[in-house]
């Protein structure tokens, strides 16, 4: 028996989000179908984060456990031929026996996107929220910027939820604009539930002038849920990568080195 | 009766295309019917290119005649009301009464993209043509830049197709590459039928080393469609602009400006 890394592409358009669950189709149920149909065993894997419905990855991991003797770095060519075009393994391989793809990510990137003129865009539709309204963007660095740092983040946490602690770090937080395109990248040590929306939702208000950078820094001291702002559309996300303190598919995702 | 010219964005993934058609839903006859639920008149549009089935626009230009009394540059945005997700009116205006979308078009610009890597893109799978073979992109630049200049382009035409006159200018051809993602950027004062696909294929055996630089220019001189490549997967090509010898939609499109 071995443990095994996979590192996972997917467009979430049609997924009822990463997680097994009743009434949906996820991304999570297509692979451990996958690997049933290549491997026979029955097969339940683990994933660094549970995205939503229409959320996006480039870069999702996740662990399992097999039997199989195929050769760990071909297997997700095998794989690849057991899923619809809209899921993708990027690679595989033996991981050591105690990985655990949520317990040990020490960090992830995420990219959410913003589609910012006056008529919705027909490729990107999927990819991005739609925003018709004038952005400054300079604000919303500004507001981006109050979020990096240690920081009690109940505020920008679904209301409902539940962790531990919702002390989190991020390191990093940019905001940039390629023709209509804006992208918010994001990078942390966790994230709570639907945190990367909520900040998003908030500097759209301050890009619209309907917040200001201090309104953060104020709702982020009280941690009222209802002083941020709204929770931006799952389709905007995109889970980039995650971070490990080990070398993983060939590369160094140590956070030091990446982040 | 005014003359109208349209700006149009389209995901072509759904589509038998831009032109009407027996036995697919075309993008054409979406925007005739949204006109004609907007306008109650039956109207007819002329596209500047006839894109095929599975390839994408987001300057794809069209005229039509109308007596609507909505506002030219407000007509867009009605339109959108009218249309589904993925087929976007970009911007509307009056134009020239003469103005013809397809015989005044001075030029275009298409972008090819080509993703590679050792497995598809789950994202861009729809946007681009997988090629998993390690590609050459000096090579592929070089036999780009054979294209270039004024030639009779019959060698790269789909076969049984038929042109007035085979000669066109291309003005520019260029590789990038970004990520995984490679892109062939062509400007020109017309393509042939199927063209850019074929050129695109040709240059994908050029990148393999199945071709040389040297093989095009030979091609190009016989005429002979079979000494050229396949022609490429139709999801990799989008229709950029389309240029014109007059100002349109608030920006001058003219060729020697753009081009």
């Amino acid at each position: 028996m071995n443990r095994f890394r996979l590192k996972i592409e997917y467009d979430g358009t049609a997924y009822g989000g990463w997680q097994r669950q009743k009434n949906a189709m996820t991304v999570q149920e297509k692979i451990e179908k996958a690997l049933f149909e290549l491997t026979g065993e029955k097969i339940g894997i683990t994933g660094a984060s549970r995205t939503d419905s229409g959320v996006h990855a480039l870069g999702q991991v996740a662990h399992f456990d097999s039997e199989t003797k195929i050769p760990p770095e071909k297997l997700f060519l095998a794989l690849n031929t057991h899923l619809p075009p809209d899921i993708r393994i990027a690679a595989s391989e033996i991981a050591q026996d105690d990985f655990h793809a949520r317990f040990m990510a020490k960090g992830k990137h995420y990219t959410y996107r913003i589609y910012n003129d006056n008529h919705n865009s027909a490729i990107m539709r999927n990819y991005s929220m739609y925003v018709p309204h004038k952005l400054d963007l300079n604000a919303m660095q500004e507001g981006a910027n109050v979020f990096v740092g240690t920081h009690d983040f109940k505020s920008v946490m679904a209301a409902g939820s539940s962790a531990k602690t919702t002390v989190r770090t991020i390191y990093s937080f940019n905001v940039s604009k390629e023709g209509n395109l804006i992208a918010l990248d994001v990078k942390g040590n966790g994230f709570l539930y639907n945190m990367v929306r909520i900040m998003a939702g908030t500097l759209i208000n301050v890009g619209q002038g309907k917040m200001s950078p201090n309104d953060i820094k104020n709702a982020l001291e009280t941690g009222e849920r209802t002083l941020m702002g709204f929770t931006a559309e799952p389709q905007g996300l995109t889970l980039n990568e995650v971070y490990y303190n080990c070398p993983c598919f060939g590369k160094n995702l140590d956070m030091n080195g990446q982040m």
